[in-house]
């Protein structure tokens, strides 16, 4: 067997140099305040955790391949047909089936630069060729910018990620009328917004709004998000789906949670209250930070003078470590390598984080 | 937007024609003797049960993203590392991952027919180039051919399905030794077999061996799938599955079942003297049927003469299911088109199953 070719031979040559995405920490054990990948801070509905049990006994059968209830659900309450929606196991899945459906081989696929970095991934893992296009200091939407580059494939997070910041609807709009190619507005945290591009929908078949439980329902480890668009677009990417690609308790939990709407909207407007409160303090600390309408603030821990850096930056996002609250540090693009992602917990987690920030001595 | 292009314009060439895999029916309802997609009939433990309910309290958190307790544990029980183990979604991730890595465009990705119906899907969405190799009528392995074809991927499911035939493990070491490609083995069903091609791994880099949580462990509800592999390959796979692709739940329930191993063993003994036992039956009604090393059975309601076909399977498929008894029937390839694939379920289903039979008149 020594002189067997290596079994990377094969390799499809685009994914050979692939860099996996990198998630959060996710620290398992307990006493960390976790401010680092933007999780809902509220308890899980005792109803979400009853339809789980009550699926238990029937694990041995597989699911409904189809999600044809969540689907139903998702459908009526967002005013569009059933076939018009996509369940995944995570947003994410759903964005990598677009990036290979719609960004493969030859295709180019454009994101903004900061924004949700799984896009480059997917774009990688599809082998078609990223078009970044940078924000200014602003963080306005470059929609000129973006027009220009007449990509196959546009990812934009609405709210952005990591900044928060909100596009508005009218710039949104105009890109699906000039855009060439496809538009996925991912709006994994629209709730705290306020805003939703989903009612542009019914005239443009080039929109795929992608959505998720793991943020304003507080269900990132179920992993179910769904996806609205275009009867045709739905099809394409139902056929590449795993077949049973939700299993039967997120199915379930994910239904029961869209039957405790009150609770939810309750808790986003706690949250959005909580951070409007954050935005404040870290203000009065000197900081610069973006208006966000996200679940998630992004600000510079500035100095005297007002200059962010990355070695300020850096210097407290491990004091915040040591202190066993973790939040979230991108390096790169050197725009934002001076602000730190701090998820919205609970007004105690808040209070915790600013009595920390204030005992730090760079 | 009237002449808006179609959305589909950028669709990937390769996919315009997809076909989905079609699953087998998954009725909701009750009162259904389901013998139809090779589910495990006995309860789910209470421990793994537990497990699971113990994780809903932290569904608001991600799970942990790469499966390390889950990876460590298969890992130890099969004399192998951990970063020779990958978790999938169900095994169905697993081999669409391998296809999309190995069997990518210009690749000629190999299978027996008939085999697993979702290989000819995972390539076509690879956009790898399908190679059949028929079976003979005995089912033993087309050795020669498969080794003469020197395919870049070869699929194959080992005791194979539909038919439950086991082939010999020297016949897959001779394929590992001559294959150029990689080779799946796909083991879905061989705890029912007691044979596994693992100890091969060791010397053989080109080997890929998916296993399940569905069959043997009665998990098909909680889509939990595992492969072992070179690390260099599960290094590949690893970096293109989803970050998060396993759900808190899932990484919980199959770790209890782990730990729970003796309880399958026995439901592992108890479904095999079912199985022997079923097979009996169906002979002594003048059917053929195929030697099982799995958890379903494969046979002809042949006529008087000994003569299978098509209308009789037919016939017999649709008076099983006025009577509410699920089985699989594939049309497709003629070889086997008289026969009826039926999954060995609790001894009472078998009983009725035959007492349905007995009272058929095709």
């Amino acid at each position: 067997m020594t002189d067997r070719p290596s079994p990377l031979q094969r390799l499809a040559p685009h994914l050979r140099g692939l860099q996996a995405y990198v998630p959060g920490d996710q620290p398992q054990g307990s006493g960390w305040i976790k401010l680092n990948t933007n999780e809902l801070p509220y308890d899980v509905p005792a109803s979400v955790i009853e339809a789980i049990q009550g699926q238990c006994p029937a694990l041995r059968l597989y699911p409904e391949p189809t999600c044809r209830l969540l689907r139903e659900h998702l459908a009526t309450m967002n005013g569009v047909s059933a076939d018009e929606v996509i369940v995944g196991n995570g947003s994410d899945e759903i964005l990598n089936l677009v990036a290979r459906a719609f960004g493969a081989y030859g295709k180019r696929v454009l994101q903004t630069d900061p924004s949700y970095s799984l896009y480059p991934v997917v774009t990688a893992i599809a082998g078609g060729e990223l078009v970044s296009v940078p924000f200014a200091a602003d963080f306005a939407l470059p929609l000129d910018k973006i027009i220009e580059a007449a990509a196959d494939l546009i990812f934009l997070t609405c709210p952005n990620a990591p900044t928060g910041v909100l596009f508005p609807l009218e710039q949104i709009f105009e890109l699906l009328e000039a855009s060439p190619g496809l538009v996925v507005v991912d709006e994994a945290y629209a709730e705290f917004s306020g805003q939703s591009v989903l009612p542009l929908l019914r005239d443009h078949p080039n929109l795929i709004v992608t959505r998720t439980f793991s943020k304003a329902y507080g269900l990132a480890g179920l992993r179910v998000g769904y996806a609205f668009a275009n009867p045709v677009i739905i099809s394409v990417l139902d056929r590449m789906r795993d077949s049973y690609n939700v299993n039967r308790l997120s199915q379930a939990g994910a239904l029961a949670a869209l039957n405790c709407q009150d609770y939810y909207d309750r808790c986003v407007a706690r949250l959005c209250q909580t951070r409007d409160h954050l935005i404040d303090r870290l203000r009065a600390f000197g900081w610069h930070v973006y208006p966000s309408k996200s679940n998630f603030v992004y600000g510079a821990p500035s100095d005297e003078s007002g200059r962010a850096s990355l070695e300020r930056a850096k210097s407290l996002f491990n004091h915040l470590k040591e202190n066993k609250i973790l939040v979230r540090h991108f390096s790169k693009p050197a725009l934002t390598a001076g602000y730190l992602r701090i998820t919205v917990g609970k007004e105690d987690e808040i209070e915790q984080l600013c009595k920390i920030i204030e005992a730090w001595n760079p």
